[in-house]
């Protein structure tokens, strides 16, 4: 089921070098006949289920796993106002049974608190059920009408992690956003992807929320891509669905609450910018194959060269590890293993096998170099793995820096945003608004990144007053 | 969110009983105000995550796994006339997204036949592709009018694991039928499930396939639940869909495919196999919490108490083990991890702690017995962990013999359907279907258990000519 192959497009062409490699390098099958769905093939699949495993390991140290239906009753959907507005645009609507009109209308959740919360109130009586943290991995359903893209912009977002947790209080469901924030810190330290941490202004905020936090990534083409997003609910839904406790003390309260999402945009995010000219470029533990074996056979020396390298194989084999003995030239293989992002490559010809060497590649810096077969123990491999993947860091850090710029006045907002970068600029809370017709106003930033130089406070390059960093950008 | 305790009906009322063991084992919330949709609680989720990986495992032998979109457009879906008729009674339409109408009408996947075979005509080329296995864990939806039941019968199936395969000739996807069933026969010793393998009957194969293999599995109450389908699609979908592949010789082929499929049933069916007065009874595999250490505190002797406990906690971290110093009394706690199906528990009071010894009781059995602390290493609990599921296994074929009848006339059949029995009676294909008055015809039997001494041919018990062994039962 191999794809036609094409040569990539530099990856200056970010856009259609994006759109070319998902095809590639056989993450998704782009062909399926409705806009804005696409298929996950077996090898994006596999980046999937590995990349979401590390999630799972994350939310489980304090969350529990469930699963809600898809389908939500319209009555339910609409009972919170300011949340239904933010999505009754994109709502899809299941209004047939087999050929008989629904009596109720059915929405395909479009994110869960409608479907949850209502279950919410019959699990909570006592503050003694409380804090409860749950979270479930599943599809959710949006009618996009912008221009749609595989893992970024979808009307099926196949792989949504939304977790919802309840309090006694504000100040315990705001120190539950500051966890949740914490926790999608770590998981994007392990892909080594770079992020900005806003507070959304208030007119971008989660409809339904007292406030959200939301961790954005900056694109090869200096748009930013919103990774996750945080959000205090504080006791707005719990009005709205009637979400009471019993206090110590006898009395009922209502409820506070948070929920915090991410898509499969941590994926989008992982091939554009770790990627490169020939392709994806994988941190070793989310890598479907972590080591390729490629022996280099010449006639009569066959014998030698495979020995060793299914030796080396046999050793290496607690990873995911391929022998690749196919007929195929050298070259199509390296072409082939680069494409699909290989952290680790080695090579064995007649003269390594004479020597007991190995030749190594690294799919980052693809410098060769050898070592002897007996350097290559499980430990060395994770030597590379932890190397490989600060190198991926530093030059994800260093990519996003060059496409970040802190400007002191409204003209050089607008140069920067139309130079394609991220415009940081300090703005007080009335001139913030502003900002928004010069590009998308990320918030104000809620944390200085430790690889970058600048303070969170600074005078209004509008009016002089006090103001706080505030991002603008192109936004996906 | 404990859901109030009630005393469960005992297991001979099966129908209350599995109303009530979904609920208070918490396995399921059944209270969602829609029809046919449930919600899956955090230990009922962790079931299905271990059950679903065992499933995975088997699985991914030789087959890869895929997610295709849930959205199917309706040409698409209606392509195939046999198939849709099967199922244009139950298919779930959404016809509008956010308030506009759409141009062409999605179905929601009722299964993924019509989404993924467009897809494969893409991907199929040669000889050289074939053969394709690949699979999904998706949800389903079927718009159910009959009376629905959690796990069984549903109108959003959550955990459909369905596969997919494509071959170069009919005799290889009857091969691929064949390795199919002996997969789920693995995966239903595993659970320690019998079932029988029926080839269904002509009037009651999957919609479009040229036969249908399935397992069936008795429940308590005598009727038959559906654990497992197998079809040989022949060529049928491949000239719908224009699935070819040009032949070794350079011709063009129509190609040969099967599909099957295993829904949550297979919990529906572990839950009420092994289940009994008291709960669950889980093989220790597939238990959330495979052990539970349960300290037995008197005032002053609490100290010595714990610190065993402790130690023996350690000592099996390995495992999903629970030590339960909470400060319900023992026999609340009891009564807690018995329903929730525990398959080994521990007891330490004053006198093992003294002793160095440890009370040990199995899920099953219920019996006491005392092992010093030494005794107690993870090879002991492999092998109590194995000869539990041994007992389970033979109890629940014990019982599956005691609900079958092998019939000499059409009156016996109609006791024993009647008689909520199994009936097996041998049938030629002309008068099979008149069994259909007394019962659902399962279909032709198979292959003969080895737990049942039954012969496969015999005089059909109507006109007296050649008979193949039929099932007859009420079913879910």
């Amino acid at each position: 089921m191999s794809l036609a192959e094409f040569v990539l497009p530099p990856k200056e062409n970010f856009s259609e070098w994006y759109h070319e490699v998902i095809q590639q390098a056989e993450i998704m099958d782009i062909r399926y006949p409705v806009k804005g769905l696409y298929v996950w093939l077996p090898f994006g699949f596999k980046i999937r289920q590995l990349v979401y495993a590390k999630l799972r390991e994350l939310l489980d140290r304090d969350h529990q796993e469930v699963y809600f239906p898809t389908l939500i009753p319209e009555d339910m959907l609409m009972k919170e106002s300011k949340h239904i507005k933010g999505f009754e645009d994109e709502v899809y609507w299941v209004t047939h049974g087999g050929l008989e009109p629904l009596d109720v209308k059915l929405a395909l959740r479009p994110t869960s608190e409608t479907a949850m919360y209502p279950m919410f109130k019959l699990w909570i009586r006592s503050h003694a059920d409380l804090p409860l943290k749950v979270y479930q991995i599943v599809n959710v359903f949006r009618y996009e009408t912008k221009h749609t893209r595989p893992l970024i912009r979808l009307r099926e977002v196949t792989s949504f992690k939304e977790a919802h947790t309840v309090h006694r209080t504000y100040e315990e469901a705001e120190e539950q956003v500051r966890q949740a924030v914490k926790l999608y810190k770590e998981f994007y330290d392990f892909l080594a992807i770079p992020y900005l941490v806003f507070r959304r202004p208030e007119w971008d905020k989660f409809p339904g929320a007292d406030y959200t936090i939301a961790l954005d990534t900056i694109m090869p083409d200096g748009r930013t891509l919103q990774i996750g997003t945080v959000h205090n609910l504080a006791d707005n839904f719990a009005r709205t669905f009637e979400i009471k406790y019993e206090t110590p003390e006898g009395d009922h309260a209502y409820a506070h609450q948070t929920c915090y999402g991410i898509s499969e945009r941590c994926i989008a995010s992982l091939i554009s910018i770790h990627g490169d000219d020939l392709g994806l470029v994988l941190p070793f533990e989310v890598a479907p194959v972590q080591i390729v074996i490629i022996p280099i056979l010449y006639k009569g020396k066959e014998e030698k060269v495979m020995e060793l390298s299914r030796k080396l194989y046999e050793r290496l084999k607690c990873f995911r590890v391929v022998l690749d003995d196919s007929d195929e030239r050298p070259g199509a293989k390296y072409y082939k293993w680069e494409l699909k992002g290989v952290p680790i490559r080695f090579e064995i010809g007649p003269r390594e096998a004479e020597n007991g060497e190995v030749v190594v590649s690294f799919r980052d810096e693809r410098k060769k170099f050898s070592v002897t077969f007996d350097e290559i123990t499980a430990d060395t491999i994770f030597k590379w793995a932890k190397d490989l993947k600060e190198r991926l860091r530093s030059r994800a850090v260093d990519n996003a820096k060059s496409k970040i710029v802190v400007c002191n006045s409204i003209e050089e907002v607008a140069e920067a945003v139309e130079g394609r970068k991220v415009a940081l600029v300090y703005a007080c809370e009335d001139c913030e608004r502003e900002l928004e017709n010069y590009g998308s106003v990320l918030g104000r930033m809620e944390e200085k990144p430790e690889w970058l130089d600048v303070s969170l406070e600074g005078s209004c390059v509008v009016c002089g007053g006090k103001g706080y960093l505030v991002g603008v950008a192109k936004t996906y």
